[in-house]
């Protein structure tokens, strides 16, 4: 029997002398590994090192192209512009591409990342840019990008495949966007709490929102964040209760 | 009847707002291109517009991948392992040639950029990294390197096409070795003694060393430095002479 | 006779092999440099050399820090905390000054760049930030900021000196704002109409907006950008109208 | 009675989202906090954070400069020119001196990192430029350098006070430096080992060379290197050893 979810977890996030997340014992647990581009983390060392681990396990490996921004983790976003965008994806595929293919594997998926993420959810002209780089780069390529939002749709009728995404460690609100980190429930940290909240996505493709409503959310692949301290618990927990069987 | 001789470019060396070099002007005059690739010179945008630029014209494009290192262009000697260099000579290509196929091109060459190519040109375990990081890329790439260094030496055994690159605006020594920029006599910037040594080089495969010696040296390829005052002036003479006919 | 107004300029925003800018012409023709440095322009030997060339033409020079983005020269705007606010602040006056005190001069004010600018003209949180970092590395140093903004209010608040500048080469709105640099009518170009506006703004604190409207508009400093066609030309003009006799 | 030795310790070596060493842990077993100053480590947030941290346990601060690769960590030589030495050390001496004094503290000394640190014990030209930097800064501070090199004889005859700086996890070779890293006994890896080597370091004034020999010393200040898996064992034995009593 299938998997009735893909797993991904974002990896290659260590820089330089910098090491972060947990990547090798991660990868048992996971079906897709967003792998970063070196823009917001990730040199080429880091990037062939992870390639190859992610290779060794079998695991599909995606371009997880961020913001040029190291020092704030790509996580503030910026004012770029749609053709900016376009540059900056195409060119961190390329990459990632590159050493991927060098390996002997094959380049499956592309997630941005960050503020990426989050202004191509937001943005029709940003989300336009990005899926016609991904569509540049090899339109075989399938785009992971929040479930519902325009960066999923915009790509989908470009003629993409798409993969809906949904987290467990983030709250929803009532119109399908994710809390904002801000707010003070916008966390989910309890791995049971994470995996009430998986199953009702991943089972019943709904969530209950912050505001107590339930909401219809079409879940392809479920994010496992890397760096939280229950990563490892709660990768596991998901991968037993949905990956086998 | 054919051109006699490879004519070769630096470009892309502009860098977000500030503009380098002068590329469209210089494009009818040559016949290869090597586009910088983000990390000496040329960010995602410059890359793409230059690339459009050399499709244009029909010119032949090159990645000229350099060390990381924006504050120097790439011009600083830095201590990197060969499997940095391998590391980054990857990654610089895969973002280039994704841009090219994007545009319906194809990427033809690599020449390293300032340090890097002297660095190849003079450490066989830098050379050897650089050949195989061009080969698992593409083993149909040509390789550019200092006529008759070790970077063409040892790209030719592993099995790639190489371009015995020389040089009409620099001296040489005795050894065959480039004179160092710090010597007085390192640079030729007069467009007549540049000719003269081009004439040299390309139709009778030898030069004068600033010792006074007569050597001989294997031209492929001749380097036009898009910067300097007579740049212009130099490639359309050179092309002139040597690419028409 | 003093002159009637101080004349800005930023300056110093050459990077590594990069040039931008006409500094050294323009000198003679302004009061005040605002020096780049380092994190959208301006490398320590670009500012070194830049301070030294101000000091030789009597110059005030101000610290002139940006967000930390090479590639898009400071001018995209990131979501920043206004700690991150302060802290680039700081560190950048900080690395700044100690190149004038070496070189024997004295800092004189501080001139945020680009979107930092804006960021500061628009975000109260921001502007206190902004102006507890002059304030912390010296109180005796002179804000500029966009005249009438919470930039040039909040620092006076707080006790710093502020000059409110404005600007010849940008209309403005009615409500006091420069017209935004997508409008089609943003930039003044022609050096008549920016002698007209710099009459209107300097001699009579006025101006007439976008929409016909006459606003009133405190005028201590006037902005030259460096990097325009005309910027010589009306450098001189300006500075030969309002700041000999 | 006073401590026998100075106790140094490199800090703030963490990065934007990534975290690297025991800053918080170590601070009660040293005097001497080297605070890198964001070429090779070290955000504007990091300093801030790290200088209050230290200003909070009563360490004195030195500012540790570093070639500008983040990606590298300093570590990678560079062929710098002295003036770029010069300018990249007075620049980030400034930054950090900002931000001691908006903090109420006093800079006391600076101490290269990495490659830096290596070439200015090795290259005159570049011990004297980083010399006159600290000067230029303020000629007050203390240069820490290695035990023994130019850098600390240079400056010393420039007027500046110095420290010799020893090592306990680094062996030495028969001339007095040290064992470079590529060498199998580079590195003293067991506490009980180091003890031994600074007790004949801090009491004797001497060390046994890695061919057997034994050599003169001079041992000013004693480096703790913070990332090492026995770094807090170690620093509180050296202390409780060194510098109670």
């Amino acid at each position: 029997m299938n998997a009735l979810v893909d797993i991904n977890c974002d990896m290659g996030e260590s820089f330089g002398a910098w090491a972060l997340g947990n990547d090798e014992a991660l990868m048992p647990w996971i079906h897709s590994a967003n792998i970063a581009c070196g823009f917001h983390a990730g040199d080429p060392g880091v990037m062939a090192r992870t390639v190859s681990l992610a290779l060794k396990h079998g695991i599909q490996i995606g371009a997880h192209p961020g913001l040029p921004d190291i020092q704030g983790f790509g996580r503030r976003e910026m004012s770029i512009s749609p053709q900016e965008a376009y540059d900056m994806t195409l060119y961190q595929i390329g990459a990632l591409d590159a050493i991927v293919r060098a390996k002997g594997g094959i380049l499956q998926h592309v997630k941005p990342h960050g503020a990426l993420y989050n202004l191509s959810a937001r943005q029709a002209e940003i989300a336009k840019a990005l899926a016609q780089a991904v569509c540049d780069a090899d339109p075989s390529l399938i785009l992971y990008g929040l479930s519902g939002s325009i960066s999923v749709k915009i790509a989908a009728e470009m003629g993409l495949a798409v993969k809906h995404e949904v987290f467990a460690d983030r709250t929803y609100q009532s119109n399908g966007a994710l809390t904002p980190r801000s707010h003070p429930k916008a966390l989910i940290s309890h791995p049971e709490e994470m995996m009430a909240q998986a199953e009702d996505l991943l089972l019943r493709q709904q969530v209950c929102s912050v505001d107590g409503e339930w909401i219809v959310v079409r879940a392809d692949t479920i994010c496992v964040h890397g760096d939280g301290p229950h990563a490892l618990q709660f990768a596991k927990m998901l991968y037993e209760r949905f990956a086998l069987a």
